[in-house]
């Protein structure tokens, strides 16, 4: 059929998923790109819409993880694109690309300023205003603020060790990976930690000596937060006189195997790195810190349970890093409880296109751990074709697999 | 009487003020020192037990803010304390004192990080446990931490400006002006807003030029934090190429009329310095920044309105540092809006000690305009004696006066 292309759709109100053809895209505008999907990803936040969570009430064409090949770009594209975000003139046809699952021109005020997910032009893929990436074919609008060429990731690997990263690995740049480096980075970037790490006092006096940490959730998302967070804290560690100790906490058996697996791959010392379910990991904190609680918390899971666990785990002066996606329900907290707590929380959205550059570093490191497909330590489980997409939306909202990548021409 | 002392007493459930002979108190603990009271204060956060808001049934002595001189100290004072927060070797009888409004031993764990409001031994001034400061004596426990000698502020002035600080106000340094520095260093500290103090970009790319602050409630502690932090971003300024822009909101016309009087008395630019009422603050950021809104609010009321409107005034990427004593309600927001809008929040009370540093050299500066008695740029209406405390509780209470001292020996 000229012209046309195998997607996956959803259809309002809910767990409807067919596979069809539509038309593929075209450029509508001098800033697209538009991009042959090589493999898309299925990801735990294309559950929100799956089950109708999200009060979509038109039908749309899934999926905002995606790597591909550039295969027709738009008139802003070419060496005349001066004083634009350098891939306007640097984009070849045939370039290999990261998409976020957000949108960013990289040249308005937040762009600028790195905070990408709040881009004015912000738009998410897959949602019906733009069709996502579990398709042959995907239009990228502001192409080159959006994009991410993928040489750049082989080239951020100077020590030879990495010559070229599976495209399977290269799929986690578009969402969990960056999201696990800014819920780290949101930790050790805090004013109320960063003291300790930069060995500079709060505001005079001394600084902790011992940082302890942990991460509530461990889903791919909160998997990415711990090998990032891991990774900074042994850096860090390599050049300031500090410590550090991390839980990981889940209720779930399996994501603690998981976890647990991925942590001995990369070496993780046992001393600095427990894995436990929700009683072992306050009795591990408060062992830890003598009944202080942590110095701050990273909460990768979105719900209110999660939240009262980071309150309840952290000490007074602590701080939250948020990326969970919260719904409608109110915050779990009085205003009392803040206060009396000295409480700090950092909510929201990755600015993934900004996380990028340390993100693509980590995964050129440790993408043989968890980007290989189908090893037991990696977080992606198989690839299938966009024909069993119905099938694996239903397996994996009931939990049934893990993270499932679709290959569009298989 | 003979080992008698007047003080002030709150009776439960509410509005019973009473004025009582009741014993001088003693050192119980070899950390104690007792201070004859020269003055103390009368805060808005003194209301809230007042109005039986703070489920207190005991009879207290009121009080948490006084300054006055060392009548007495216990065993752990002397040239014998070494290893010891300095005071314990350095204080002497006769020797002019500070207290913040909370105890704190110097020692523990969140007083050597600077946390000294979350000291292990915190207690409040003016709770049943610990008799409070509107008296003419007062026990100080864990005194060498938690006391702050006043030659150390006028140390603080090397430029000869301030040869002494009026005892009224020395009085603001308990409580109002470090709680002010606090809300205004939360602020500058944050990894959302430092980037652009210190000129190095979040996380790369660039950073904002222009930062756009507001502040919410002109009461005593929110004019104390405009006049920090236009005293740290003028300090900014003159070393880093950077603007800033600050709105300062009250409902309330004598608030923003004294606010006014203060920020020309201080020589803030009305460029860069505007006080406002909600509606004309919601217009002036929008036109300041375009519609996108300040990149950090200080919260310094204590309610669910002015939460709302900080997260309202606020930037995606914005912070908002909340001094206000928050009560029972649960916060105004659901966990979609800080997710949508990636919100920081830093809640909670002022580590007062941890800040004198800080806020007497602001004092000291800063004492002409703000610190005498009467001035109508004074945050300091009147002085009056212990026996008009039942009276001025009242007039307090009802908004009918400014900040009243008392002095015990009138
Ligand atoms: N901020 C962002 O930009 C961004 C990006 C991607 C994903 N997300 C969100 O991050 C979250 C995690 O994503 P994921 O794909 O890993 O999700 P997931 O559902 O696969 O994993 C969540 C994990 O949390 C565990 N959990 C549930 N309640 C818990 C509790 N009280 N304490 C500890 N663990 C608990 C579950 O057992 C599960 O293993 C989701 O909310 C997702 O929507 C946010
Ligand atoms: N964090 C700490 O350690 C600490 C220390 C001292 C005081 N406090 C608290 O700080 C807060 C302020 O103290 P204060 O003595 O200045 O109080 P105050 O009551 O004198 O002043 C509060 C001001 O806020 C204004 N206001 C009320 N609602 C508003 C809104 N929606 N928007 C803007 N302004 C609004 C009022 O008109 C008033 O002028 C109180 O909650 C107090 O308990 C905290
Ligand atoms: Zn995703
Ligand atoms: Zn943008
Ligand atoms: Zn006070
Ligand atoms: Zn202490």
């Amino acid at each position: 059929m000229e012209g046309m292309q195998k997607a996956v759709k959803w259809y309002p109100p809910s767990y409807d998923i067919r596979v069809e053809h539509v038309p593929i895209p075209k450029v509508q505008h001098p800033d697209d790109v538009i991009v042959k999907v090589q493999l898309a990803g299925l990801c735990g936040s294309d559950l929100h819409i799956y089950r109708g969570h999200e009060d979509v009430d038109a039908e749309l064409i899934c999926g905002h993880e995606f790597v591909g090949t550039v295969v027709e770009m738009g008139g802003s594209f070419g060496s005349h694109a001066q004083q634009r975000p350098e891939l306007y003139r640097t984009l070849r046809l045939g370039d290999k690309v990261v998409s976020p699952f957000t949108v960013s021109c990289g040249e308005c005020h937040f762009c600028r300023v790195g905070f990408t997910c709040r881009c004015m032009h912000s738009v998410l893929f897959g949602i019906p205003a733009l069709p996502g990436g579990q398709a042959q074919y995907v239009r990228v609008p502001k192409a080159g603020g959006t994009l991410f060429k993928v040489e750049s990731v082989t080239a951020a690997s100077k020590d030879g060790s990495v010559s070229c990263l599976a495209d399977s690995s290269l799929l986690l740049l578009a969402d969990i990976l960056p999201t696990g480096v800014f819920a780290a980075l949101q930790v050790l970037q805090h004013a109320k930690t960063s003291p300790m790490l930069t060995a500079s006092p709060y505001p005079f006096g001394g600084f902790d000596r011992i940082l302890t940490l942990a991460i509530v959730g461990l889903g791919p998302v909160g998997v990415c937060a711990a090998v990032s967070l891991l990774d900074m804290l042994s850096g860090i560690q390599q050049t300031k006189d500090v410590q550090y100790r991390v839980v990981a906490i889940d209720p779930n058996e399996s994501r603690r195997a998981k976890m647990t697996k991925i942590a001995e791959a990369i070496g993780a010392s046992r001393k600095s790195f427990a894995v436990a379910d929700i009683p072992q990991a306050k009795r591990t904190v408060s062992e830890w810190t003598s009944g202080i609680g942590c110095n701050a918390i990273l909460e990768v899971v979105g719900n209110n349970s999660a939240l009262e666990l980071a309150y309840g785990l952290v000490r007074p002066f602590g701080s939250v890093s948020s990326v969970g996606v919260h719904q409608e329900p109110p915050l779990p907290f009085m205003g009392r409880d803040l206060y009396n707590k000295n409480i700090s929380f950092d909510f929201g959205r990755c600015p993934v296109r900004a996380m990028l550059p340390i993100a693509s570093k980590i995964l050129a490191k440790y993408q043989a751990v968890f980007g290989s497909i189908g090893e037991k330590i990696s977080l992606i489980e198989r690839v299938v074709s966009l024909e069993d997409a119905p099938k694996s939306y239903e397996l994996f909202d009931k939990g049934k697999c893990g993270k499932i990548l679709f290959d569009p021409w298989k």
